[in-house]
């Protein structure tokens, strides 16, 4: 088995560490990350630019021989797709996994996503992809209740596979003590409001910086991730990079709009 | 009515300049897109950078008092989200149009457009969003077959609104002449191959350019963008931002791996 390891915090986090980690029982991994942080890039892509793809050393921590470390110099799709016409030219890795992300990928978050942009352009060469994310933006934050997560829903993808253009999106809450289950649910719907702090520079003009309050639209119902993750539950969304709208949904009014000459 | 007009490849680009004017009579517009090319950047959003909205003069091409002229320092989504935030703070725009862009976002290249970005960001806000893209990337390519699809498709939209999580995909065919009708499809099934260009620098280390060719893997299907673009005909695919795949294409195994202590 040959596993492709990547993420969107860059080679240095200390999630991404403990993901290769605990994935070489499972196979050869091969890491190839951006070469620094790369949050909130979705599936941007480098145009016009040169990428490089560097061989790096071993982190300390990952002496691993079972283990490779690639940086490159962009995106997390970037990583992907470098990776798959360089290192896996002629033989295609059997799962791609990201993360584990600092910080939620629950709810809208997901659309913005360095990480799950990684895991969707593995879905889109149809090689099995899972994101893993952990609720918890602390460079320190304890990652060690993620491993069970980690190996149950690698041996799954592995054993099983997933459908063509289904890729899974597992975010892990970060709480005292271990998660007490997991389940498979919908993404949330909800909002980011008040989205930019306003500030004054040294001349008196006005720039303004990310921020902004996560509302929950439907904190009640049980079957998303945001009333997993606030209930100590792994949550596991299916998540597809399809980007039509289910024809159910297509406006009537388009139809009698359309016309050939 | 007012009209919050973007794209990815930076006001100077004559897309934008085309759509205003286009655009101007349905409404006020207000132009806040970024300042200079951001292809291929999805969904992507800046943080940890300040961002700033800069009112900028109407360019001489677009002198129309019923347009005002804004650019930001980041990306298509961070033009809309910053728009929100600011301007239209009290009173949401009644649609949203990015574009009209150089070159072509059907079928997989939704996933990576900018421009579509910004139009989902748009979708994501309740707001009725569309993207209109050219398949040239010649900068002095002829937009004005474009006018009656923006036109017919704005006024669409403006009367009878869009679903909830939907936004509408429109690619204009680059022909001699004038399209020869629209059609309502689906993004065609393909993928890119041999993405990369390696070359090696002074230093006789390898670096690598995208570039690639697309492989249409239907080229059968009537109902699909790419089927439209070649057979003269402009496409409009109803696309979402929702990233949950269908509940009966959830892998039936992951069921069983769910648990609660």
């Amino acid at each position: 088995m040959k596993i492709l390891v990547t993420n969107d915090d860059g080679f240095q986090a200390r999630g991404i560490h403990h993901l290769a980690k605990w994935l070489s029982p499972f196979g050869k991994v091969i890491v190839v990350a951006p070469d620094g942080p790369r949050s909130a890039q979705s599936m941007a892509i480098t145009v016009n630019v040169p990428l490089r793809l560097s061989p790096i050393p071993a982190p300390d921590s990952n002496s691993d021989s079972n283990i490779e470390w690639y940086s490159v110099n962009g995106t997390p799709v970037d990583c992907v797709k470098l990776a798959m016409n360089t290192i896996f030219r002629d033989e295609k890795p059997d799962m791609v996994v990201a993360g584990i992300n600092h910080g939620s990928n629950s709810a809208v978050n997901v659309i913005y996503s360095g990480t799950m942009g990684a895991v969707m352009e593995g879905c889109i060469c149809n090689i099995p992809s899972i994101g893993f994310s952990l609720t918890s933006h602390d460079p320190m934050a304890d990652f060690a209740p993620c491993k069970p997560f980690v190996e149950i829903l690698a041996a799954g993808v592995l054993k099983h596979g997933l459908p063509e253009n289904v890729c899974l999106n597992v975010n892990i809450p970060d709480i005292d003590g271990v998660p007490e289950g997991m389940r498979v649910v919908r993404a949330c719907r909800g909002r980011w409001t008040e989205e930019y702090k306003e500030y004054k520079d040294p001349q008196g003009k006005n720039f303004y910086m990310l921020t902004g309050s996560f509302i929950n639209e439907e904190p009640e119902a049980e079957d998303t991730d945001e009333w997993c993750l606030s209930h100590r539950l792994v949550s596991v969304v299916p998540t597809t990079p399809e980007r039509t709208a289910p024809r159910g949904e297509w406006p009537k009014w388009l139809d009698e709009m359309s016309f050939v000459i």
